[in-house]
């Protein structure tokens, strides 16, 4: 017996949903964006560092099925939809600032990789 | 010419690398869990849910890569490796608690999915 190993630590369903979201590829980066304001979806695409049309369109539906973001259309001509953060994509803004706070104060991520040289 | 149109965005590079570790699928719950504490690779492996051993030991090493948590051997036998947070790790444990605190203030994340009646 060892008495001094830490308590096995169980992750909460619904904190695991939580990450299970916004642990997805390029989402973070979407409410990042969406944390300056609302975006028709072209200015999201080029906002987004290389996400594609596809993954884009995905990750905005996941985050409007989680309540996080709100799409409105307007019927102009083109037609015009806009993609804005809900008061629960808003209680998000912390966090994604709190990350980009991080990076900046702790001078990035290092890559892993070997300079060539 | 939209004058109310809101300026274009643009990711920093730094950010989008941030963005780019913690959002994968599993890091950011496995800072969370050593959030608690130093664990066995085991440890980690039992508290993510269903993550795979051989995801666990990716995610860990571009963890260790991106120098947010370090890996102590000690030569006991069995051979003992401990994970746990390093300084900078550490600074993002506000920001997976931010996260935590989201889900259970906003009743976790819907699923989208219709329920069955």
């Amino acid at each position: 017996m060892e008495a001094d190993r830490p308590v096995p630590f169980e992750v909460c369903p619904i904190v695991e949903k939580a990450f299970g979201l916004m642990g997805k590829k390029w989402t973070g980066l979407i409410v990042h964006v969406l944390a300056s304001g609302e975006r028709r979806f072209s200015e999201l695409l080029e906002a987004v560092p290389r996400i594609s049309s596809r993954i884009l369109s995905q990750r905005l539906a996941e985050l409007e099925a989680g309540g996080v973001l709100a799409r409105a259309v307007f019927p102009e001509t083109p037609v015009r939809v806009m993609y804005s953060l809900t008061e629960k994509g808003r209680a998000l803004i912390p966090i994604v600032r709190g990350l980009a706070d991080w990076a900046h104060r702790w001078g990035g991520v290092e890559s892993g990789g070997v300079e060539s040289g």
